[in-house]
């Protein structure tokens, strides 16, 4: 999504608040980089000119450290992130939170009621364990007025490279997440076709979508975000 | 690991610690299910006559329910799910966590220090950004003195069931869990293949290796169990 809005030319900010698990600077490429202190605040770590990423994951001193911190210790950084931190000029910040309804989530809320945030995407996968946890936080999203902007269902076929056959590997077994977003009456954005080199691109910090861009998934991923942008902001003067 | 042991006449405990995600309900089978009160204290919920299972799942009124917790109330629950449960006699007490290494974590290790734990079983996939995390939760496992039995890599290899072609759908592109365990000096357990049926069994609440015991991860599951068992008590005298 931020990879999506900054290919666009969009000024984006990209804030990780999974404190124990932070993935972000991996995916993005930008391991072993450090925020730094300016007499502004902190300063983000720049993936490109238009994309700037926050992360506890830039505050470690080794990847293998282990962030073993109690809720009210992990709400303290959320809160110096978005005080903090100097973002220059930005038309979206992307926060990317672990799965849950707990203290992350809480938190972000409660700190950003201000600025009345434009909603939260959910991904799952199609099976019923997965919906199982997404369905309470849709519940969370609608209990502290957050909008749900919609549900991304992930990993939803595999097609085999030898012989092209799909297979349903997290079997939708309720109805996958189009069954579960009429039930919960929240926009359905699409679905995503498992492809072993999604996984591959985040371990390498590449963006997939950039790397393949006539695969079938970004395919999916470019419709996906692009109906989410014109959602978001449909006079957005930039696209005109 | 329940079921195994369980199926092995063992009498088993199984709690589950995921206060804002908890599966276990769903996965045995027992959704809709009521811990009762007595005089002695919480009865957990009894799968079978030698397995009983006690979840916060099975205190919601509906299962679209979310808790919205942080962190100090998660720990009073699991405080009570240790102190409060009637568990007859155990021969051993599997319980399940969230990922990460926060309050759920801390408090497991804090309340169970008197009595020793074996240790933890620790779950990932093959490619990086989950290894990533799961150094981190091997690097807490050190730090609070809880050993570590082994990690288990899940979903390594699917075999496509039209032309059996072998696909790495998570790539190991560090080398996966078995390079990781040989870097972080922890055992290696074994890896199991991504099955379809597994996720379809977690949905109905049956135990895949009981449904599909001939099946290439099933006996991946067994082995790694019995290992495991045996690891824990070589002399067990049931076994003997």
């Amino acid at each position: 999504m931020a990879f999506y809005l900054q290919k666009q030319g969009h000024e984006v900010g990209l804030m990780d608040i999974d404190i124990c698990g932070p993935s972000i600077p991996k995916i993005m490429g930008m391991e072993g980089e450090q925020l730094h202190q300016t007499s502004l605040g902190w300063e983000p770590v720049y993936v490109e000119d238009n994309l700037a990423v926050v992360s506890i994951g830039f505050l470690l001193n080794e990847p293998n450290q282990a962030i073993i911190w109690r809720g009210p210790k992990k709400n303290t950084m959320i809160k110096q992130f978005l005080k903090d931190v100097y973002w220059n000029k930005l038309d979206y910040l992307v926060i990317d939170t672990p799965p849950g309804t707990s203290d992350e989530h809480l938190s972000i809320v409660q700190y950003l009621k201000q600025t009345q945030p434009e909603g939260a995407i959910i991904v799952t996968t199609p099976q019923e364990i997965s919906l199982l946890d997404v369905r309470k936080e849709i519940t969370f999203c609608k209990k502290v007025g957050l909008p749900v902007l919609g549900v991304i269902e992930n990993m939803s076929i595999f097609i085999c490279p030898k012989c092209k056959t799909e297979t349903k590997i997290f079997p939708p077994t309720t109805g996958g997440a189009i069954k579960m977003c009429q039930e919960m009456e929240v926009p359905y954005l699409g679905s995503i076709p498992l492809d072993p080199l999604i996984a591959r691109s985040c371990d390498q910090g590449k963006c997939y979508v950039t790397e393949f861009p006539n695969s079938l998934a970004s395919q999916a991923y470019n419709k996906i975000f692009k109906d989410l942008i014109n959602k978001i902001q449909p006079q957005d003067p930039k696209s005109q």
